[in-house]
């Protein structure tokens, strides 16, 4: 039995995190997060709720489980709401990172820990630097991205000189069913099977030109748990498809899975004037030194998507 | 009048930076720090105790003072100790600058703030790398350092997006009368001002082949008059002399101020394995940019530090 610990246990990741682990087999599971119960919560899974602000709870819950693994999926992970509130953008993710990290510190214990971190650490990066490479310099230019960045210094420094056993992620959008829909891609598709079911309407839109690197969220996990696995220590992985999309063509592939002809309209309220037009991940290091792959193609993601949306209806 | 709020007050640095205001005339101070009482006070200068950490206490006290300049002086700034407690060193150094700069935004204030960072963001690095030069790569090897690259980011991103008016500095090592004898050259002065009124003795030191960058506090304090009143929003200077001197020169010289020849024993325990062999920085931008210009030569410095310490007897 492999002991993990699960932080942000009742996000979309870890739902599929928890579901890798239970097809595999052989996980105790604790999970922490802030709101009243977890839906995961069974035998194997004890779920604590718990604010990793506070230092002390964290400690307690790593002396007492002595886990073999963390991951730390815990975050506020959205750019729009850090620069509304940066200060709460940086301590829920750079403070609560380190919280954990010294806890296993201070505690001498041999825990493996995932941090993840985000493509938005890399900054504005015209369309020639494209694909996104590990060594490059990063560029944090949002709150969120410069937490991101803090986070993975003292995930480094934690590696390296401490000798704390932590690897590391950048990872790009992800999506999949059940994705809240405040995300642009679960957005469209729940317009677009209202469309299907009106017979017709308009889809609003922010700038679709742009383009994304999207990965179903259960290859991230799988991604996920090889370099919890066999990632070398103090090394960081671009966790991504290694394949550009634009949002047009995400309509136009939910579109024709759908079969409509919706007419889209640009909602300027949606459009951030400080996106990067592209951004494309190269996933090289994860394939070749680690031997994942991609198991689900994008159409194949939009399906389980839009299957699941027409659920909810 | 200008309002100057100056944290960390009760520290080395804010204390001649008083003294250079309280010479020019016209400023209206207030200084915050940890401890009960403040020598500074004065009808120009009040004292109010606060912990940075606690965000809403801060920003009361801008929203009432409504500071035209903010001396950021407050730290935890030793390495050595950033080892044992580094979140308490993040934390301390990290989250309350964070905390000014968000105040200053939120309540849409005009403050100037002054971040003050050091040498030690520059990492490791080869002597054939000096003197370092502000556009290197930082690459912080230790919690210290860690913490500061992070208020950089901080920095760099309030003043860039959000449009908080931030000057940054990258401080060397300084030095001067009433620096406290934990620092190496306050103890070799006070090591060797006791061999001078015992009449012979031994003097134990770390290793003194390891070449640093020294700069008088006074020095440093015009520095950061200068990059406060003229520096480039966003902009980040080395405070430092660019000149290298060893530690074993150090201890000559203030050999020969004090006519003693003392007896120099290695203390394995003062030994720090880590350290960089040589740190020289390149004041460049400071001088041709903004026009400072050393006052005190290392001598003179030295001469200083040996009167106090004679008179502290």
């Amino acid at each position: 039995m492999k002991k993990y610990l699960i932080t942000g246990c009742c996000g979309f990741v870890a739902k599929y995190f928890v579901e890798l682990l239970r097809s595999e087999g052989g996980a105790e599971i604790v999970g922490v997060d802030i709101p009243q119960r977890c839906v995961l919560e069974a035998e194997d899974f004890r779920y604590e709720r718990m604010n990793l602000t506070e230092r002390h709870d964290i400690y307690r819950l790593l002396e007492s489980f002595r886990p073999d693994y963390i991951v730390h999926l815990a975050s506020v992970s959205s750019v729009a709401d850090s620069w509304k509130a940066p200060v709460e953008s940086f301590v829920n993710n750079t403070n609560i990172f380190l919280n954990i990290a010294d806890g296993v510190r201070e505690l001498k214990l041999n825990s493996r820990i995932l941090s993840v971190g985000s493509s938005e650490e890399y900054g504005n990066r015209p369309v020639s630097d494209m694909p996104l490479r590990e060594d490059y310099q990063l560029r944090p230019n949002n709150p969120y991205s410069v937490a991101r960045v803090s986070q993975e210094l003292i995930s480094k420094l934690y590696a390296d000189s401490f000798g704390v056993d932590i690897v590391m992620t950048r990872s790009f959008n992800h999506i999949g069913p059940s994705q809240r829909d405040v995300f642009v891609v679960p957005s469209f598709v729940k317009q677009l099977v209202e469309i299907k079911r009106c017979g017709g309407g308009v889809m609003k839109t922010g700038d679709i030109s742009i383009v994304r690197d999207f990965l179903d969220v259960r290859d991230v996990v799988k991604a996920y748990h090889k370099i919890l696995l066999s990632g070398a220590k103090g090394e960081v992985y671009n966790v991504c498809s290694g394949e550009g999309v634009s949002l047009e063509s995400v309509i136009c592939e939910i579109s024709s899975i759908l079969e409509v002809k919706p007419r889209v309209e640009l909602d300027p309220s949606r459009v951030r004037p400080a996106d990067n037009a592209v951004i494309i991940g190269d996933n090289s290091k994860l394939v070749s030194t680690l031997g994942w792959k991609r198991s689900y193609s994008l159409n194949e993601t939009l399906r389980d998507m839009v299957a699941f949306a027409q659920e909810q209806v």
